[in-house]
Protein backbone atom coordinates (compact mmCIF):
# COMPACT_ATOMS: atom_id res chain seq x y z
CA UNK A 1 0.00 0.00 0.00
CA UNK A 2 1.30 3.30 -1.05
CA UNK A 3 1.08 5.97 1.80
CA UNK A 4 -0.84 8.26 0.33
CA UNK A 5 -3.73 7.54 -2.21
CA UNK A 6 -2.59 8.11 -6.08
CA UNK A 7 -3.27 11.41 -6.73
CA UNK A 8 -1.43 12.90 -3.74
CA UNK A 9 1.68 10.59 -3.85
CA UNK A 10 2.24 12.06 -7.80
CA UNK A 11 1.23 15.56 -6.16
CA UNK A 12 4.09 14.92 -4.03
CA UNK A 13 6.41 13.52 -7.38
CA UNK A 14 6.28 16.61 -8.66
CA UNK A 15 7.03 18.63 -5.74
CA UNK A 16 10.27 16.59 -4.89
CA UNK A 17 11.32 17.28 -8.16
CA UNK A 18 11.49 21.37 -7.26
CA UNK A 19 15.67 22.00 -6.57
CA UNK A 20 16.36 20.65 -2.87
CA UNK A 21 13.30 19.52 -2.18
CA UNK A 22 12.88 16.21 0.31
CA UNK A 23 10.39 13.89 0.62
CA UNK A 24 9.09 15.12 4.01
CA UNK A 25 9.18 19.16 2.55
CA UNK A 26 7.09 17.31 -1.00
CA UNK A 27 4.61 16.12 1.38
CA UNK A 28 4.08 19.33 3.37
CA UNK A 29 3.68 21.23 0.38
CA UNK A 30 1.40 18.79 -1.17
CA UNK A 31 -0.89 19.20 2.37
CA UNK A 32 -0.98 22.57 2.17
CA UNK A 33 -2.81 22.46 -1.21
CA UNK A 34 -5.20 20.04 -0.09
CA UNK A 35 -5.45 22.14 3.04
CA UNK A 36 -6.29 25.27 0.99
CA UNK A 37 -9.10 26.57 -1.08
CA UNK A 38 -10.09 25.33 -4.50
CA UNK A 39 -9.52 28.70 -5.99
CA UNK A 40 -6.16 28.99 -5.10
CA UNK A 41 -5.16 25.51 -6.19
CA UNK A 42 -6.45 26.41 -9.74
CA UNK A 43 -4.80 29.99 -9.32
CA UNK A 44 -1.73 28.14 -8.74
CA UNK A 45 -2.00 25.51 -11.35
CA UNK A 46 -2.59 28.30 -13.84
CA UNK A 47 0.06 30.14 -12.64
CA UNK A 48 2.33 27.60 -13.67
CA UNK A 49 1.18 27.07 -17.11
CA UNK A 50 1.35 30.91 -18.09
CA UNK A 51 4.88 31.04 -17.05
CA UNK A 52 5.14 27.96 -19.78
CA UNK A 53 3.14 30.10 -22.06
CA UNK A 54 4.27 33.26 -22.37
CA UNK A 55 7.99 33.73 -21.01
CA UNK A 56 10.56 33.47 -23.76
CA UNK A 57 14.12 34.60 -23.91
CA UNK A 58 14.96 38.04 -24.73
CA UNK A 59 16.66 37.96 -28.13
CA UNK A 60 19.65 40.07 -27.31
CA UNK A 61 20.15 39.36 -23.53
CA UNK A 62 18.71 35.63 -23.35
CA UNK A 63 17.01 36.91 -20.26
CA UNK A 64 13.49 35.18 -19.25
CA UNK A 65 11.21 38.35 -20.89
CA UNK A 66 7.45 38.20 -21.47
CA UNK A 67 8.14 40.34 -24.83
CA UNK A 68 10.66 39.84 -27.91
CA UNK A 69 12.93 42.07 -26.20
CA UNK A 70 13.61 42.42 -22.12
CA UNK A 71 13.44 45.97 -20.20
CA UNK A 72 16.72 45.78 -19.19
CA UNK A 73 18.09 45.65 -23.51
CA UNK A 74 14.74 48.18 -23.87
CA UNK A 75 16.49 50.91 -21.67
CA UNK A 76 19.82 51.04 -20.97
CA UNK A 77 23.38 51.40 -22.01
CA UNK A 78 24.02 49.05 -24.57
CA UNK A 79 27.96 49.90 -25.12
CA UNK A 80 28.51 48.09 -21.37
CA UNK A 81 27.78 44.46 -21.05
CA UNK A 82 28.03 41.99 -18.15
CA UNK A 83 28.17 38.34 -19.28
CA UNK A 84 26.43 36.10 -16.46
CA UNK A 85 26.25 32.17 -16.60
CA UNK A 86 22.41 31.98 -15.91
CA UNK A 87 19.60 34.39 -15.59
CA UNK A 88 19.37 33.92 -11.56
CA UNK A 89 22.69 35.48 -12.16
CA UNK A 90 21.07 38.96 -13.15
CA UNK A 91 18.69 38.85 -10.15
CA UNK A 92 22.03 39.28 -8.09
CA UNK A 93 23.90 41.26 -10.17
CA UNK A 94 20.49 43.78 -10.04
CA UNK A 95 21.35 44.41 -6.48
CA UNK A 96 24.09 47.14 -7.66
CA UNK A 97 21.64 50.01 -8.52
CA UNK A 98 23.88 51.93 -9.57
CA UNK A 99 25.08 49.63 -12.77
CA UNK A 100 23.07 51.14 -15.53
CA UNK A 101 24.46 48.49 -18.32
CA UNK A 102 22.70 45.41 -20.16
CA UNK A 103 23.22 41.57 -19.40
CA UNK A 104 24.13 38.76 -21.38
CA UNK A 105 23.15 35.09 -20.39
CA UNK A 106 25.61 32.06 -21.52
CA UNK A 107 23.10 29.83 -19.79
CA UNK A 108 26.21 27.82 -18.68
CA UNK A 109 30.21 27.11 -18.77
CA UNK A 110 32.54 25.55 -21.11
CA UNK A 111 32.68 22.22 -19.38
CA UNK A 112 34.63 19.24 -21.17
CA UNK A 113 33.19 17.20 -18.21
CA UNK A 114 29.70 18.19 -19.03
CA UNK A 115 30.28 17.55 -22.48
CA UNK A 116 29.79 21.76 -23.21
CA UNK A 117 32.15 23.33 -25.72
CA UNK A 118 32.20 26.45 -27.15
CA UNK A 119 29.17 26.30 -29.31
CA UNK A 120 26.68 24.96 -26.78
CA UNK A 121 27.16 28.21 -24.59
CA UNK A 122 25.69 31.38 -26.29
CA UNK A 123 29.20 32.62 -26.86
CA UNK A 124 28.49 33.58 -30.74
CA UNK A 125 25.83 35.26 -29.81
CA UNK A 126 27.90 37.53 -27.73
CA UNK A 127 30.16 38.19 -30.62
CA UNK A 128 27.46 39.27 -32.19
CA UNK A 129 26.17 41.82 -29.80
CA UNK A 130 29.75 43.34 -29.58
CA UNK A 131 30.40 43.98 -33.05
CA UNK A 132 26.67 44.99 -33.89
CA UNK A 133 26.14 47.63 -30.95
CA UNK A 134 29.47 49.04 -30.55
CA UNK A 135 30.04 47.59 -27.07
CA UNK A 136 32.91 49.42 -24.77
CA UNK A 137 32.83 47.12 -22.05
CA UNK A 138 31.95 43.55 -21.27
CA UNK A 139 32.58 42.52 -17.93
CA UNK A 140 32.81 39.19 -17.14
CA UNK A 141 30.77 37.88 -14.18
CA UNK A 142 31.08 34.04 -14.46
CA UNK A 143 31.35 32.27 -11.08
CA UNK A 144 34.80 32.47 -9.29
CA UNK A 145 35.75 28.58 -10.06
CA UNK A 146 37.31 26.88 -12.21
CA UNK A 147 34.70 26.57 -15.08
CA UNK A 148 33.71 30.12 -14.62
CA UNK A 149 37.22 31.33 -14.48
CA UNK A 150 38.17 28.66 -18.33
CA UNK A 151 35.08 30.17 -19.95
CA UNK A 152 35.71 34.03 -18.69
CA UNK A 153 39.20 33.78 -20.40
CA UNK A 154 38.75 31.95 -23.21
CA UNK A 155 36.02 34.76 -23.93
CA UNK A 156 38.16 37.23 -23.51
CA UNK A 157 40.89 35.93 -26.01
CA UNK A 158 37.55 36.17 -28.64
CA UNK A 159 36.81 39.41 -27.66
CA UNK A 160 40.10 41.28 -27.19
CA UNK A 161 40.86 41.34 -31.27
CA UNK A 162 37.22 42.88 -31.71
CA UNK A 163 38.64 46.17 -29.46
CA UNK A 164 36.56 46.10 -26.57
CA UNK A 165 37.74 46.29 -23.15
CA UNK A 166 37.31 42.91 -21.39
CA UNK A 167 37.66 43.12 -17.62
CA UNK A 168 36.98 40.20 -14.33
CA UNK A 169 34.08 41.47 -11.37
CA UNK A 170 37.01 41.24 -8.45
CA UNK A 171 37.87 38.44 -6.36
CA UNK A 172 38.53 38.35 -2.63
CA UNK A 173 37.39 38.42 0.96
CA UNK A 174 34.02 39.03 0.99
CA UNK A 175 32.35 41.96 2.98
CA UNK A 176 31.30 41.16 5.75
CA UNK A 177 33.33 38.01 6.51
CA UNK A 178 35.63 36.62 8.44
CA UNK A 179 39.38 36.57 7.36
CA UNK A 180 39.66 33.13 10.10
CA UNK A 181 36.99 31.29 7.67
CA UNK A 182 38.48 32.73 4.27
CA UNK A 183 39.66 29.50 2.12
CA UNK A 184 43.31 30.10 1.02
CA UNK A 185 42.66 30.36 -2.75
CA UNK A 186 40.50 33.51 -1.62
CA UNK A 187 43.20 35.01 0.26
CA UNK A 188 45.67 34.18 -2.42
CA UNK A 189 43.43 36.33 -4.83
CA UNK A 190 42.95 38.90 -2.33
CA UNK A 191 46.33 39.92 -1.65
CA UNK A 192 47.54 39.69 -5.30
CA UNK A 193 44.32 42.45 -6.50
CA UNK A 194 45.21 44.16 -3.29
CA UNK A 195 44.78 48.00 -3.29
CA UNK A 196 46.55 51.08 -1.70
CA UNK A 197 44.28 52.99 0.63
CA UNK B 1 9.81 48.09 -12.30
CA UNK B 2 9.59 44.61 -10.79
CA UNK B 3 12.05 42.36 -10.15
CA UNK B 4 10.39 39.87 -12.69
CA UNK B 5 8.19 39.79 -15.68
CA UNK B 6 4.40 39.90 -14.38
CA UNK B 7 3.87 35.94 -14.62
CA UNK B 8 7.11 34.92 -13.08
CA UNK B 9 6.21 37.25 -10.34
CA UNK B 10 3.12 35.61 -10.10
CA UNK B 11 4.13 32.21 -9.86
CA UNK B 12 6.90 33.12 -7.13
CA UNK B 13 3.80 34.40 -5.06
CA UNK B 14 2.26 31.38 -5.36
CA UNK B 15 5.05 29.54 -4.51
CA UNK B 16 5.92 31.81 -1.54
CA UNK B 17 2.35 30.69 -0.26
CA UNK B 18 3.97 27.68 0.85
CA UNK B 19 4.80 26.23 4.45
CA UNK B 20 8.35 27.74 5.27
CA UNK B 21 9.04 29.22 1.94
CA UNK B 22 11.04 32.41 1.70
CA UNK B 23 11.73 34.71 -1.53
CA UNK B 24 14.64 33.29 -2.59
CA UNK B 25 13.59 29.51 -2.37
CA UNK B 26 10.64 30.51 -4.52
CA UNK B 27 12.71 32.13 -6.77
CA UNK B 28 14.29 28.62 -7.27
CA UNK B 29 11.58 27.00 -7.90
CA UNK B 30 10.18 29.32 -10.82
CA UNK B 31 13.03 29.29 -12.16
CA UNK B 32 12.95 25.55 -12.34
CA UNK B 33 9.66 25.80 -13.72
CA UNK B 34 10.60 27.77 -16.63
CA UNK B 35 13.94 26.20 -17.96
CA UNK B 36 12.15 22.80 -17.42
CA UNK B 37 10.10 21.44 -20.04
CA UNK B 38 6.19 22.43 -20.99
CA UNK B 39 4.80 18.96 -20.77
CA UNK B 40 6.65 18.58 -17.12
CA UNK B 41 4.90 21.85 -15.69
CA UNK B 42 1.38 20.88 -17.77
CA UNK B 43 1.88 17.32 -15.61
CA UNK B 44 2.64 19.60 -12.50
CA UNK B 45 -0.17 21.40 -12.42
CA UNK B 46 -2.85 18.79 -13.33
CA UNK B 47 -1.52 17.19 -10.42
CA UNK B 48 -2.28 20.30 -8.43
CA UNK B 49 -5.98 20.15 -9.66
CA UNK B 50 -6.41 16.83 -9.63
CA UNK B 51 -5.62 16.54 -5.80
CA UNK B 52 -8.43 19.00 -5.40
CA UNK B 53 -10.89 17.50 -7.27
CA UNK B 54 -10.16 13.84 -6.01
CA UNK B 55 -9.06 14.12 -2.10
CA UNK B 56 -12.10 14.12 0.00
CA UNK B 57 -12.03 13.89 3.80
CA UNK B 58 -12.71 9.54 4.62
CA UNK B 59 -16.14 9.70 6.15
CA UNK B 60 -14.61 7.54 8.82
CA UNK B 61 -11.45 8.79 10.51
CA UNK B 62 -11.44 12.01 8.36
CA UNK B 63 -8.13 11.18 6.86
CA UNK B 64 -7.34 12.81 3.72
CA UNK B 65 -9.23 9.60 0.78
CA UNK B 66 -10.21 9.37 -2.76
CA UNK B 67 -12.51 7.23 -1.75
CA UNK B 68 -15.77 7.53 1.06
CA UNK B 69 -13.57 5.57 3.63
CA UNK B 70 -10.31 4.95 3.35
CA UNK B 71 -8.49 1.76 2.90
CA UNK B 72 -6.80 2.19 6.56
CA UNK B 73 -10.70 2.55 7.74
CA UNK B 74 -11.38 -0.10 5.60
CA UNK B 75 -9.20 -2.89 6.28
CA UNK B 76 -8.14 -2.24 9.62
CA UNK B 77 -9.08 -3.26 13.41
CA UNK B 78 -12.21 -0.69 14.24
CA UNK B 79 -12.22 -1.61 17.64
CA UNK B 80 -8.83 0.39 18.59
CA UNK B 81 -8.89 4.25 17.68
CA UNK B 82 -5.62 6.18 17.59
CA UNK B 83 -7.20 10.04 18.26
CA UNK B 84 -4.45 12.32 16.06
CA UNK B 85 -4.57 16.16 15.94
CA UNK B 86 -3.85 16.35 11.85
CA UNK B 87 -3.72 13.78 8.58
CA UNK B 88 -0.03 14.19 8.78
CA UNK B 89 -0.13 12.94 12.14
CA UNK B 90 -0.92 9.57 10.58
CA UNK B 91 1.70 9.39 8.16
CA UNK B 92 4.12 9.74 11.81
CA UNK B 93 2.09 7.22 13.21
CA UNK B 94 2.01 4.54 10.71
CA UNK B 95 5.46 4.18 11.01
CA UNK B 96 5.02 2.01 13.45
CA UNK B 97 4.29 -0.88 11.59
CA UNK B 98 2.96 -3.00 14.55
CA UNK B 99 -0.47 -0.74 14.94
CA UNK B 100 -3.61 -2.23 13.28
CA UNK B 101 -6.35 -0.06 14.78
CA UNK B 102 -7.86 2.80 12.75
CA UNK B 103 -6.96 6.86 13.55
CA UNK B 104 -9.55 9.84 14.32
CA UNK B 105 -8.65 12.81 13.15
CA UNK B 106 -9.37 16.06 14.88
CA UNK B 107 -8.02 18.64 12.79
CA UNK B 108 -7.01 20.74 15.45
CA UNK B 109 -6.98 20.82 19.28
CA UNK B 110 -9.36 22.89 21.36
CA UNK B 111 -7.93 26.15 22.07
CA UNK B 112 -9.32 29.16 23.80
CA UNK B 113 -6.39 31.77 22.30
CA UNK B 114 -7.66 30.75 18.67
CA UNK B 115 -11.05 30.75 19.44
CA UNK B 116 -11.32 26.53 18.71
CA UNK B 117 -14.40 24.96 20.95
CA UNK B 118 -15.28 21.81 21.28
CA UNK B 119 -17.62 21.88 18.35
CA UNK B 120 -15.15 23.07 15.87
CA UNK B 121 -13.04 19.66 16.26
CA UNK B 122 -14.11 16.30 15.52
CA UNK B 123 -15.29 15.10 18.70
CA UNK B 124 -18.69 14.51 18.26
CA UNK B 125 -18.32 12.21 15.42
CA UNK B 126 -15.47 10.00 17.56
CA UNK B 127 -18.31 10.06 20.29
CA UNK B 128 -20.37 8.62 17.98
CA UNK B 129 -17.78 6.23 16.37
CA UNK B 130 -16.85 4.39 19.90
CA UNK B 131 -20.37 3.90 20.53
CA UNK B 132 -21.70 2.97 17.12
CA UNK B 133 -18.31 0.26 16.22
CA UNK B 134 -17.68 -1.21 20.35
CA UNK B 135 -14.81 0.47 20.39
CA UNK B 136 -12.20 -0.89 22.98
CA UNK B 137 -9.44 1.31 23.43
CA UNK B 138 -9.43 5.23 22.20
CA UNK B 139 -5.11 6.13 21.76
CA UNK B 140 -5.07 9.96 22.24
CA UNK B 141 -1.90 10.65 20.13
CA UNK B 142 -2.37 14.67 20.24
CA UNK B 143 0.81 16.63 20.51
CA UNK B 144 2.26 16.84 24.16
CA UNK B 145 1.91 20.61 24.17
CA UNK B 146 -0.70 22.90 26.75
CA UNK B 147 -3.47 22.66 24.28
CA UNK B 148 -2.77 19.04 22.95
CA UNK B 149 -2.34 17.63 26.49
CA UNK B 150 -5.72 19.68 27.85
CA UNK B 151 -7.58 18.37 24.52
CA UNK B 152 -6.82 15.01 25.46
CA UNK B 153 -7.95 15.43 28.84
CA UNK B 154 -11.28 17.10 27.74
CA UNK B 155 -11.63 14.38 25.16
CA UNK B 156 -11.19 11.45 28.14
CA UNK B 157 -13.42 12.75 30.19
CA UNK B 158 -16.44 12.40 27.62
CA UNK B 159 -15.26 8.88 26.59
CA UNK B 160 -14.88 7.09 30.16
CA UNK B 161 -18.49 7.46 30.39
CA UNK B 162 -19.15 5.08 27.80
CA UNK B 163 -16.99 2.50 29.36
CA UNK B 164 -13.80 2.46 26.81
CA UNK B 165 -10.25 2.13 27.73
CA UNK B 166 -8.51 5.79 27.15
CA UNK B 167 -4.65 5.46 26.83
CA UNK B 168 -2.52 8.49 26.10
CA UNK B 169 1.16 7.76 23.99
CA UNK B 170 3.83 8.03 26.68
CA UNK B 171 5.93 10.77 27.09
CA UNK B 172 9.57 10.64 28.41
CA UNK B 173 13.05 11.49 26.98
CA UNK B 174 13.30 10.88 22.86
CA UNK B 175 15.16 7.70 21.86
CA UNK B 176 18.81 8.10 20.61
CA UNK B 177 18.78 12.19 22.44
CA UNK B 178 20.59 13.73 24.58
CA UNK B 179 19.45 13.48 28.59
CA UNK B 180 22.16 16.80 28.46
CA UNK B 181 19.25 18.64 26.42
CA UNK B 182 16.45 17.19 27.34
CA UNK B 183 14.04 19.85 28.97
CA UNK B 184 12.83 20.02 32.69
CA UNK B 185 9.26 19.19 31.75
CA UNK B 186 10.81 15.99 29.72
CA UNK B 187 12.83 14.77 32.01
CA UNK B 188 9.92 15.78 35.21
CA UNK B 189 7.71 13.71 32.86
CA UNK B 190 10.15 10.74 31.95
CA UNK B 191 10.71 10.18 36.08
CA UNK B 192 7.38 10.30 37.51
CA UNK B 193 6.31 7.45 34.41
CA UNK B 194 9.46 5.82 34.88
CA UNK B 195 9.83 1.65 34.34
CA UNK B 196 10.98 -1.00 36.21
CA UNK B 197 13.69 -2.90 34.20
Amino acid sequence: MAEFDEPIERLIEYFRQLPSVGKKTAQRYAFYIIENGKEKAENFAKAILDVKEKVKLCKECGNYSVNEICPICQRRNKKLVCVVQEPKDIVSMEKIKSYDGVYHVLFGTISPLENRGPNDIRIKELLERVSKNGVEEVIMATNPDVEGEATAMYISKLLKPLGVKVTRLAQGIAMGSDIEFADEVTLERAMEQRQEI
